[in-house]
């Protein structure tokens, strides 16, 4: 799982007798995903798992041999490479920023070129769906509402991986029963149109599936006329239950208006005392139609006899998620565009200048540390060169490009960020408590760390990323070299 | 590999008793992707494979009991599976259109869901991205001019099928060395601007490349400054290779404006007289991106003194594409909308009623046709019903649904265009012979076959879809029935 050109790359590296050089690489990212305001970190486990296991079999070895394209050396150096580096960087569901260094590895420059591609791969798409999992979850404003629905469209084998960030993301539940073995993920799932056109009568379906799950019925409730026939039918399959003592968990609605049958479904429900059955929405949902929808729901909410019945249906709301969801649509590029970029080289930083002030790499192999004010609300970001003191009151922090803005500090503890990754992550822990370690963290950043002003899907407020001033004076130093 | 929802319902069926009996099933989509004309069929080869090999492993059967959701009559069912059912359908390649089915699988009704989600799963991404992998090739306006190079920002673990998809498209190599390993598809690769920064200047960085590639260097030339450093260094290893008997493959511009770069990097290096130099130009590109680059450089080509240059620039340019192939992006999702709806239940055709029109299903088993008039154009594709004679002059077919539209066949010949899949594909052959096959049956189909006004990107001609009379008739009869 590389790019060929990590090899042919490789090949002139071991000729030019430079392939064993101290190097460090930095991931980052250019922009935010969905033009939002953070990232929610994510894949640095199974990055680890990957390195951990990075190897080449006799059969890759055979393989790139018929390319007719490497020497001898090459291949004898493949036949018993072992990932030898060590990996800083932030943990899984940390909130974090464009520009700034998420991961940092560092060791030997033909080892770590070999691995770029697939831990790009790996932290790439898992921080693209981790993000738009919180993004949704953010929006139904409430917590562990949003199931994952998305198998059938995602991108082939993506799946999984989807599936695991959609859950450290705020993801309660999948629909894709592979991922809930591997990753002891709670599943659920109830029927398909299929299901209810098996019958000869929609409300026989109905009554057939309470047969079967009596203790979890949710009944689909659109696949004839949802307000004159499915929602009728759901009542009658809910008296049904009654008579044998059970109750009617859920409707589930799958196109239509969502907005107005929602509310529509919740007034016949509760003219029949059904209070408790929880309305599924589901039909290529995002965060935008989500946080439309809630909106409307909650309009009314200021009017007396309105209120008990509105604040009712938002706890009742229950969101199937799919597509939009595991493929992170919504962007321009349905990816996050994270950069592994030289950072150090031997014993000297190595800066890459663009035409393009923003394209310019920040030198030098950093730290990157979260500065919080004494009430706990976070302030900044700084980077700052490895071994560095930690940021401190009176410390000057600079702009990544703009010479003119600088803060001075006062009143603040900076929390270092980064952890080794390798221990971390290497530990031998199960694959569930990973994800919920990682989703606890995720969730407590969220809603009990980051000012929620940078959680707005439009225009969000924009968190400061800084250098310090070392770090800002070596870069610029490295600036005014280049122009002579 | 399957959403839950599957099982649950698989349990209500044997529950009900009629697990067993026989369905239809059809696969269509209801949108062609990226609002194009059609669609590039793929992903068959892999959903026979999956089918083939489909079964429910002890560890899976466990997994499931844990759930504490099924009865051991399930168990049971579920310990012996095999796939017993048959598959119809369209090739690898075919080109096909919104709302016409591409798969019909027919067998018992508790194996056909659930091998549902699977099935969508590989169909609907490989479709997607063999689309636009079709896209991007015919906006070259060249044949085999576009290297895959996305597995970076591929969604994790789908690189490997959509590198595969992108061949079947047309690209012409991959970056993958995995999916270059498994399938056989040529690899493809330089350096990367790591390279260049690993050496003390750039043209040393180049010559050190030239030195280990001599038959094949391409250089980035976009590290520090493309016009003022980039170029003149390639020249100088141009000059460098011609020494040693060499030639200078190619540069790579991968920032910057690459339409006015192309032109600039062209001159410079006609004007050394090293014409047959390639210009690889990536950047986060797609069809649109790609049209407009091949308008502009063809905008001088009547001049007569342009021509020549114009010309053979074309001809030089090669499009390293990366993210918006791999991820499909550029839909608004970035999914195609693929769905798997009972069309046939025991002896009765079933259809899906719904308020919108488009969505209500057309019923019954049914055959796919392709219409040709005598100088091989492609007039219309006709849905019959299984058994019924194939399209001939003299007959009519209706549109889908507005009853005012229908069309007397004249001058046609009928192409029956489903296979029998299980056959075609479960034949012992090597991906490589499979995905050689799909590739130049999609290319025959795109520059061949269909009428080019409906490969525009922007508004393109629509394709006719339509219904025999007899399916015609019996639609609009259960639509009657179910008013009634």
């Amino acid at each position: 799982m590389t790019d060929y050109y990590e090899l042919t790359m490789l090949q002139g590296y071991i000729n030019q007798g430079i392939v064993d050089q101290t190097a460090t690489f930095e991931l980052f990212f250019r922009t935010n995903p969905f033009s939002g305001g953070y990232a929610v970190s994510c894949g640095q486990f199974d990055a680890v798992k990957f390195l951990k296991n990075f190897k080449f079999t006799k059969g890759d070895i055979e393989y790139l041999r018929q390319q007719q394209m490497f020497d001898e050396d090459f291949f004898d150096y493949l036949s018993s490479i072992r990932f030898q580096g060590s990996v800083q960087g932030v943990r899984e569901g940390t909130l974090v920023f464009a520009n700034e260094p998420i991961m940092t590895i560092s060791g030997r420059l033909g080892q770590l070129q070999l691995v770029e591609s697939a831990l790009l791969n790996i932290v790439n798409f898992q921080t693209l769906i981790a993000t738009k999992a919180a993004r949704i979850c953010y929006a139904t404003k409430r917590k562990d509402t949003v199931l994952e629905f998305g198998l059938r469209r995602a991108q082939g084998d993506g799946a999984l991986a989807a599936t695991r960030a959609s859950i450290i993301g705020g993801c309660v539940s999948t629909s894709n029963t592979l991922a809930g073995k591997l990753f002891n993920i709670p599943v659920a799932g109830t029927q398909a149109h299929s299901w209810v056109q098996s019958f000869s009568s929609e409300l026989d379906a109905f009554k057939a599936y309470a047969d079967t799950y009596p203790d979890s019925t949710v009944v689909l409730v659109d696949t004839y006329d949802t307000m004159d026939s499915g929602i009728p039918n759901a009542i009658k399959t809910a008296k049904y239950l009654e008579d044998k003592g059970k109750a009617l968990r859920g409707i589930r609605i799958d196109s239509g208006d969502l907005g107005w049958l929602a509310v529509e479904a919740a007034k016949l429900l509760d003219k029949e005392g059904l209070f408790d059955v929880k309305i599924v929405l589901s039909s290529d949902l995002d965060e935008y139609i989500v946080e439309s929808i809630v909106n409307q729901v909650s309009a009314g909410i200021e009017h007396e006899d309105e209120r008990e019945f509105r604040q009712r249906l938002l706890d009742r709301l229950v969101w199937g998620i799919g597509t939009k969801l595991v493929t992170g649509s919504g962007n321009e590029n349905a990816a996050l565009g994270g950069v592994y970029k030289l950072v150090h080289l031997e014993n000297n930083p190595v800066i890459k200048i663009s035409d393009n002030r923003e394209k310019t790499t920040n030198p030098g192999k950093k730290e990157l540390w979260r500065l919080k004010n004494h009430n706990q609300y976070w302030v900044a970001d700084v980077m700052t060169l490895e071994g560095e003191a930690p940021p401190e009151e009176g410390d000057r922090i600079y702009h990544l490009t703009d010479p003119t803005k600088f803060l001075m500090l006062e009143n603040i503890i900076a929390e270092n960020l980064y952890v080794d990754l390798m221990e971390w992550y290497g530990r031998d822990r199960t694959e569930e408590e990973v994800w919920k370690e990682s989703r606890s963290y995720c969730y407590n950043q969220l809603y009990n760390g980051i000012d929620p002003t940078h959680l707005r899907f439009l225009n969000p407020h924009i968190y400061k990323i800084s250098l310090s001033e070392k770090l800002y004076e070596m870069k610029q130093n490295y600036l005014r070299d280049f122009k002579r």
